[in-house]
């Protein structure tokens, strides 16, 4: 079950007598109270998997300098200590490289431990750095404030320590080898501040210093329409094999497919990708809308590009949704003109010019009235395409006849027809799943037209 | 940052004498790839944190059995092994109790490891349940299946272990005390079973072994229009009071704080919560808008409700986003009529009758242009207020004059007043940040004005 194969974890009982991994350790008493999800965790893990780095084990520890030790000397020592005797013999010295992925406890609070923690335990002073102190006071007076006191903390770092520059946040991280075969890196718990510090200078660093010996290269396939369990039917064959490896993966309403390749190179290991792609795309067919970073709505957006044609869209249960994911898009008021969120009766019969007696004796969630509000959108905004959508997201309104998640889509072509499609999604996962998978339904019918 | 201070982490040098305590394990691969995120962790931290139960280490391992012991045994050796002498002098044998939570590898496959590693680790065999065996084929049956082979295995436990029944899934878990002061339970890592035994059979457990001493109550107060250290300077004097204790913390462009009293019951804490909670809000005022679950959008629909109001939206740069936030509230019907996504500017003149010369001569992005939208929506919907929103969300369209981030605000008010807002938010955040503020931004622009 969404069990993975990537090559470095296919744990061995004996590690190479080289040792080259990673470890993660999360501090904040937040994710011991169950406050936030470890999100960074999994992003710093899915980056490690990707560049072909080790990385067996992940700590998660409170805003408490005794116990931020423990985990730290539990981490460095796994090679030494009596319980860390994962490997016989003990590998000799300079054999062994250690990183340490330390995320949190690097604000202004003095709650915020992370570094002195770290310095008190390898025993070095903590030293103001003047041009960090320039640099919090300058992101203080852009934001037309004046940056308090607590503040100057942030520019206190362990001797010897390297500053690992944070462009989007006041707190900086470091980069710091407190003795031989061991390395450490901070990083602020926000997540978007972690990402950039991590791409824009760790990864180059980690390059730079050899930890990054063979390249892996994924492309997760997406796909809309299909069920996870009949693509896995589908694509049986590739399932079972090897380098590269197939494995399935299931997220809101969609089934992914990732590909991983392990080479030499980057070009290499596209190289056996493609072919597998290529092999998978001609089963599966158009259920495969994109790949990687792909969204329905990015997607629909080349199409309606290449095309030069426009959009316009109406919405009752969504409320707004589709217009938002399609508006997501950079760029997209190449194509997307506007709407109307028709919630109310009132306005379907008004701005849209449903029919007040088809809208009384059918009801506002039924084929004809998602008909007549593509039509109605696509005349008032003169658009070459339409979308509407309309249905009963719950959690009430449902009947035996129109239960919650039955959902109707109207698509009029610049042709001059209306499409209608009809879904019953599963109430019982509530509202926003069903107003979710509502929009996107109503992409992926546009999409299918588009092509 | 998002420190709390909740009475089992307010994180002493040293421990009480009598210890116990809890550690969460989560086993798995997938976690160390970054598949998926470690929601099993945050939901078992919060229920120990809500039932009082201390918690200070989390740790994530794959499916390989010498890692596997390896962090079991750091986590049981924490008051005994060198790096565990967080308490000194180490506690006398017996008073120490400690719990290991463990996620994941109770599957059929051969990397579900976890019972046979922890059987092995602490001398036990494995015996087969013959009422296990019974109970999981008739699971396959009831789904109009056979049971393969495989899953025989789960129904091997330690010599010893107590079933920790699983009603949802073919994993069966264990509560297993292998040494005086040392009780293990084992859930599967399908977070809808792990939640169900939790809740149906361990807690159960736990309260009858007297490891739920006291009720921990807490209270999220939430704000917008102010920022965090604003917040933290106007409550400071509560933010070092114990019990209870008020933490701040921060979320997309709002601040919280979080109230915990622990009491001997929930009447008791909450008779703690409130004196606390009313002296927030009279030194605060109408910047706090809410609590727990509450969502701008819901408090604005309350308010409308109150006053039997209804509400129409135009939107340019959020596309359909503040529509989306108000119709996220089930029952919104009730006062959101709908709107105009007025994405494109021919949809501003044509629809909502901005006018095209200053338009032309003012951009779509400013005060007046905001007005008319909400002016010219409120006339097309007949509705009591109407809110606009247009400006700059990036990547692109920013200018010297009028950079990314830039937004304005109308907000058409039943008497015929038309208010307008200027934000000017952090371009450097992206589109959805921009995009996501200004959608919130307006609802409070509403609230404050319902009030």
């Amino acid at each position: 079950m969404n069990q993975s194969p990537a090559f470095q974890h296919s744990e061995p009982e004996t590690l190479p007598t080289a040792i080259q991994h990673a470890e993660i350790i999360c501090v904040g008493t937040e994710l011991l109270l169950g406050d936030i999800l470890n999100s960074n965790a999994q992003f710093l893990a899915r980056e490690l998997a990707s560049l072909g780095i080790a990385h067996y084990y992940q700590t998660v520890v409170g805003d408490n300098p005794a116990r931020i030790q423990q985990a730290v000397l539990t981490a460095a020592e796994r090679f030494a200590s009596p319980h860390g005797a994962v490997t016989a013999p003990t590998p000799a010295a300079g054999s062994v490289s250690q990183l340490l992925l330390f995320t949190g406890g690097l604000g202004p609070t003095p709650d915020d431990l992370t570094l002195e923690t770290l310095a008190d335990l390898f025993g070095a002073p903590l030293v103001e750095h003047p041009d960090l102190v320039a640099d919090i006071e300058a992101k203080f007076t852009a934001r037309g404030r004046v940056m308090p006191p607590s503040n100057r903390k942030q520019a206190l770092l362990p001797e010897g320590a390297t500053v690992l520059p944070n462009p989007q946040g006041t707190a900086p991280g470091i980069i710091w080898s407190p003795r031989p075969g061991l390395t450490l890196m901070t990083f602020p718990g926000v997540p978007r501040e972690m990402q950039a510090m991590w791409k824009e200078t760790a990864v180059p660093y980690l390059r730079a210093q050899g930890w990054v010996t063979t390249t892996i290269v994924s492309r997760m396939l997406r796909f809309w329409g299909i069920s996870e369990s009949a693509l896995a039917e589908q694509v049986a064959a590739y399932l079972s094999q090897g380098n590269p490896t197939v494995a399935p993966y299931a997220s809101k309403g969609e089934a992914k497919l990732r590909i991983s390749a392990q080479a030499d190179s980057t070009a290499a290991a596209l190289a056996k990708i493609e072919p597998v792609e290529a092999g998978i795309r001609a089963l599966v067919g158009d259920d495969c809308y994109g790949t990687d970073d792909d969204s329905l709505a990015a997607v629909v957006g080349r199409l309606l590009r290449l095309r030069q044609h426009t959009v316009a869209v109406a919405e009752s249960c969504t409320g707004g949704g589709l217009g938002q994911l399609l508006t997501n898009v950079a760029g997209s008021s190449a194509y997307f003109y506007g709407g109307v969120i028709a919630y109310d009766n009132r306005v379907k019969v008004n701005l849209l010019k449903v029919d007040a007696a088809v809208l009384e004796q059918e009801g506002a969630v039924s084929a004809i009235v998602a008909e007549q509000m593509a039509s109605g959108v696509k005349t008032l905004l003169q658009t070459d395409w339409a979308l509407s959508i309309t249905g009963i997201a719950g959690p009430d309104g449902g009947s035996e006849t129109k239960p919650v998640g039955l959902v109707y889509i109207g698509l009029a072509t610049p042709e001059g027809d209306v499409l209608t499609y009809k879904h019953e999604f599963s109430g019982y996962r509530g509202r926003d799943w069903v107003r979710q998978l509502s929009a996107l339904s109503a992409l992926d019918a546009l999409r299918r037209n588009l092509l």
